[in-house]
């Protein structure tokens, strides 16, 4: 008896227990109001906007969105570094002009060679060996590689904030899930310790993939090919496809994720859209309409109009990372 | 405290309380008890072989594995009873040999047909209307339309042993997913209401959809054109891409499904393939190496020496539908 009086006391006790505010690395500048708003609106089973919890579907885009995305895409980063450890084995593997000026890090060679200069990049490192050897990989660069600018480890650079949405959601009964342009195995290798998003609730760009069977053991080897881009109209298209059901918020950074916004917010019922803005030069990056990753001018024009929060990083945002 | 001491008496009694066996449609035939056996093994967190529950994935078959298959998949009947209500209206859309066999009810043309012919019918049926159109016409269908053979709702015709299996699987901590050959849409038209898995949980063959805006409204159309075919190397290919982890136990019924049960049990660790053999003319059907769907040949030949359960529904399941 003596553990069920513990337990008739705990249960007494827990109205009183202190319970955490939410968001707590949100200002209170009006954008974290709106969210809770929000959250309290689907989840209270009195109110006419109340969501069951099976439908509480949110989804968020990566770069930009739930970690920075500045010089480039950090998986851009990754695939420089492995493509210099594959040419320190094998300098044939640098057949082009523009694998060359990766490996001599000429990022604006690169950036020259447009999406097509990218994706040949992308192919040669990302292709040629399993799914799981990959994700050891890139793992294994995430462990050891720092960003150019803040020296910080990568998956130090999520945001703080976005991390306290994703856990308050989560706590709130929804699903979180990622709907990025980046590549499915590459955010899969952090997701989970990063955001708690296990693996399938990842969507993100795909390649094609082998089942290769050799001695009666099979193996799924990544191709060099693209299967399907995770990005503009392909976000809802995805999400259709993986969740099968419209999410009722959804989170982004770029005008690549103007139509998952669309999508979640042109249902009927209570929706969410957000749009970080990247407008904090000194704490992380200052960036928009003009920026090759990132590019944000559609959002902005006609995002407040369609009742999307924009969340400007500098004014909404008490702290970026976790570390500061 | 009168609550209180309610729970009280709740708790100390509940070691007490009759917690019905699993798997009561299944006879004491030996499958019974290797399927309990693998679950106690992994559920045990004494056993060597215990799985935390977020690997506890599980993954099915639907045609011929959680539903019957005869005389053509479910979803072929469909197809034809919307081509006559599309040619109905228009009778133009009837623009070949096979579409015009098809509204005839010659199975037996649309069979020598091959896998064209039921493309093509799948296509003019399957397309031009959004997934959520698509969707709510195939659960009219289902609500209305009656199996040649038995005069059952199709709904009826899953196997009851295996909505007990899903059933035990979840209440033992796995996730049950399908994978299968069959349309995603149609598959999640019923799935939920008939398995208890929902959208998010059904991997199918995928038809290409555009992502269409009109008037500031967005949809999700159906294109007539495979996007990926979700069969044989297809499954295991797809588990990855959808599920990004290796199941631990996979159930199939013909050698579509190898690849998936091949990759399944080739995982460290402890691992269950599951075969359904159609043994059973009276009760249901009777088929394996020569059937035009769900041929079962490979399966049986490898599956014994691969320690999988091959599962005689004639000698192992005490009942075969819900009704009877």
């Amino acid at each position: 008896m003596r553990l069920l009086r513990g337990l008739s006391v705990a249960l007494m006790l827990m109205p009183f227990l202190a319970v955490a505010e939410p968001l707590p690395s949100w200002n209170d500048t009006g954008a974290r109001a709106t969210i809770i708003e929000f959250v309290e609106r689907v989840t209270d089973p009195a109110s006419d906007d109340y969501v069951t919890p099976a439908d509480r579907i949110a989804v968020f885009d990566n770069d930009g969105t739930l970690w920075s995305e500045k010089p480039i895409y950090f998986q851009g980063l990754f695939a420089i570094d492995r493509l210099r450890e594959m040419a320190a084995e094998d300098e044939d593997i640098l057949s082009s002009d523009v694998l060359r000026a990766a490996v001599q890090g000429d990022l604006a060679k690169v950036a020259a060679a447009g999406e097509a200069g990218l994706l040949e990049i992308l192919a040669t490192t990302h292709s040629g060996l399993t799914a799981d050897t990959f994700i050891a990989a890139a793992r294994d660069w995430m462990a050891s590689a720092r960003h150019p600018g803040t020296g910080m480890a990568y998956d130090d650079m999520v945001y703080q904030p976005m991390l306290e949405l994703l856990h308050y959601l989560r706590d709130e009964g929804f699903s979180t899930w990622i709907v990025s342009g980046g590549g499915l195995h590459f955010i899969r290798a952090f997701a989970e310790s990063a955001y708690g998003i296990p693996p399938h609730q990842v969507i993100g760009t795909t390649g094609k993939a082998s089942y290769v069977v050799t001695d009666g053991q099979p193996v799924i080897m990544k191709d060099p090919s693209i299967f399907f881009i995770d990005d503009k109209a392909g976000k809802p298209l995805a999400i259709e496809a993986r969740i099968g059901k419209r999410p009722i918020l959804a989170a982004g950074n770029s005008d690549g994720d103007f139509q998952m916004l669309e999508w979640t917010t042109s249902g009927e019922g209570p929706r969410l859209g957000i749009l970080i803005h990247h407008t904090d030069a000194e704490r992380e990056f200052a960036y928009d309409r003009d920026s090759h990753v990132g590019r944000l001018a559609r959002g902005l024009d006609e995002g407040p109009d369609r009742g999307w929060l924009i969340v400007d990083m500098t004014r909404d945002w008490e702290r970026i990372w976790p570390g500061r």
